[in-house]
């Protein structure tokens, strides 16, 4: 009954009901999808359709922002390189969904106004986690990212080191010129989080529950915080009141730890092929996630190899077999899941609207991707 | 008689009458000072002293925030690095400087909420500054700095550049804490120009001319824009008008300018020993700067070297003897006078009052200063 109550309600208000989809394992925009096991549900809501007028330019217009910064054509290449729409723009599309979840929420559907800003806010997401994949890719000397040479490889670390911090400054341009000091202060925290969750990564810890709080707290900062920020940024410029504004925090929060802990999954079941990027990546390069942190406690002997970060030969091989011999994936996926059960119960606060019920039916694709 | 009216105007406001110096020759805080050829003026401003109570404990402020922002104590231990008061502090000392002159200038001189504002976009300046030495530290491998091993010496590539980011992160903090739009924006835009010169650098270029203008726009960009647009925003924080505020903001480019031409001037005539980092540093890095641009003129053979980044064995040496028998020295010098004389001018159209006495005497350290 609710589903035909969405059903009619998408019919007379979207632009396109092609985002209803029935039951299909399709392809989303760039997103693979599985169904999950469970009751079969008859809609669902596919956000990348749903929000296609907001997400169609989404990359175009980065690209446009960061030629008008420069006139310098090599930095701007370099700049742009990530932003050639192979990417998930999952930061975009769910800033989106919560900024219009919320706008309707508000009955602020019909303001361009804020729509304009909150699509600034998922612009800036977007460039700020490009900026810091590029610094990534600098500090750990990478291949290859989304199926291509990453932007180490093409260009000199001094050339690229700069065109992210020139990424991170266009976007810096852009956030102060939305004119909202709250939203200025929120992504301003969350450079300190990047920055502090990547430094937490180039240590190792002793034992086993500081692993594990290390290694949340390291999620958060590395990855939640961004899509937690953006969420709450989208929220409060639809003049949310605090409640509603945590509200949004907290689905981004439990969203962001989910995705990265499905991330971290991957890492150990799918081929390069599939991820665009080098398998067992992480033990490569020294990281103990959730996998094998999970495994650890079945198999102590992967203590010694985490304390020096899989440094000895065949300590990437080992560890990755134990992971497959223990529970450790389906654990992490347990975890994963526990977080968007989380964020479906959070989202559920909010005004039922096709947009709301998008909050609830990406937790398919967060938890079900392949790559 | 102008100076008289200065010392007794002095000996009302100022909390120390030491500000005032007869003549003197004595080194400034950190600042090594010479007085220029002319004629002799009897009073002069030790702004570092006139500056004493907003100056004293600006590094100790600032290393108050860093480590506010974290509980990671090496991100700290790397991040303060610089902040241990051998710096010269010129970007808070004329920040300061241009603000209170512009304070007294509006008749604003006793809000306290105003001068803390100036404070903070003053220890924020000197950040900026700090982050952006350590990134080219560890992009340009450095030994030494300040009479110190830099930085990257004594921590690795990545944890460096995850500090300086953080300097940056928790500047971008305290900026948005200030809730001041156009501030931020103007602070933003230093970032962009920090990057796009720090690019330039990069590349050399054919033509004289477009070399002179390359040079100029990088040099603005590098060094001057951060000071231009750290006293526009002390002067927008004292509700000045337009042409006052662009009155500050031109002060601050020429005193830029002026400053890293004597910079890139210093560099061939001061021993390693007093300006505590390599001598020729420059050529070394492969860059040529004013004085080489000018002895370009006399000795052409020069052209191939610049073109080569001064990379064949015996460049280095060579480009450094032509510079010293060319006029490259006296016409940098010449250039950096005319910036300065233009500052002077500039602010001789403020108010009189000890600040902007300040803002015209320390031109002498800035054209005069050994390091």
């Amino acid at each position: 009954m609710k589903c035909l109550v969405f059903y009619l309600y998408l019919q007379a208000t979207c632009t396109s009901s092609a985002a209803i989809s029935q039951n299909s394992t399709r392809d989303y925009s760039s997103v693979h999808t599985q169904q999950p096991a469970g009751p079969i549900r008859e809609y669902k809501i596919d956000p990348y359709i749903l929000l296609e007028d907001e997400l169609k330019y989404v990359f175009e217009d980065i690209r446009q922002e960061l030629h008008q910064g420069t006139n310098q054509q090599e930095l701007i290449q370099i700049a742009e390189y990530y932003f050639d729409g192979q990417g998930k723009a999952l930061r975009p599309m769910v800033t989106m969904l919560m900024g219009k979840a919320i706008n309707y929420h508000m009955h602020r559907e019909n303001s361009p106004q804020i729509v304009n800003a909150q699509r600034k806010i998922a612009m800036i997401a977007e460039m700020i986690h490009s900026a810091s994949l590029i610094h990534d890719d600098v500090i750990d000397q990478s291949f290859s990212r989304r199926g291509k040479p990453s932007v180490n490889v093409i260009w000199n670390h001094k050339k690229v080191t700069q065109a992210g911090d020139y990424v991170l400054a266009i976007a810096s341009i852009m956030l102060s010129r939305l004119k909202h000091d709250e939203v200025t202060l929120m992504l301003s925290q969350v450079l300190n989080d990047l920055v502090q969750g990547e430094f937490m990564q180039l240590g190792a810890k002793e034992t086993e529950n500081e692993r594990f709080s290390h290694y949340f707290t390291k999620t958060y900062r590395k990855t939640a915080s961004l899509i937690a920020n953006s969420l709450k940024a989208a929220a409060t410029i639809s003049g949310a009141d605090a409640p509603l504004v945590e509200t949004a925090f907290q689905y981004g929060k439990n969203l962001g730890l989910a995705f990265q802990f499905v991330d971290d999954l991957l890492d150990f079941v799918s081929s390069s092929e599939t991820m665009g990027k080098p398998a067992a990546a992480d033990l490569k390069l020294g990281l103990a996630t959730a996998p094998v942190l999970f495994a650890c406690e079945k198999y102590p002997e992967l203590n010694p190899m985490i304390m020096r970060r899989f440094k000895e030969p065949g300590d990437v091989e080992k560890a990755y077999e134990l992971v497959h011999k223990s529970q450790g994936l389906e654990q992490t996926r347990f975890l994963a899941r526990k977080h968007c059960l989380e964020a479906i119960k959070l989202a559920n606060k909010l005004a039922e609207s096709p947009y709301q019920k998008g909050l609830t039916d990406i937790m398919d694709l967060v938890l079900n991707r392949m790559k």
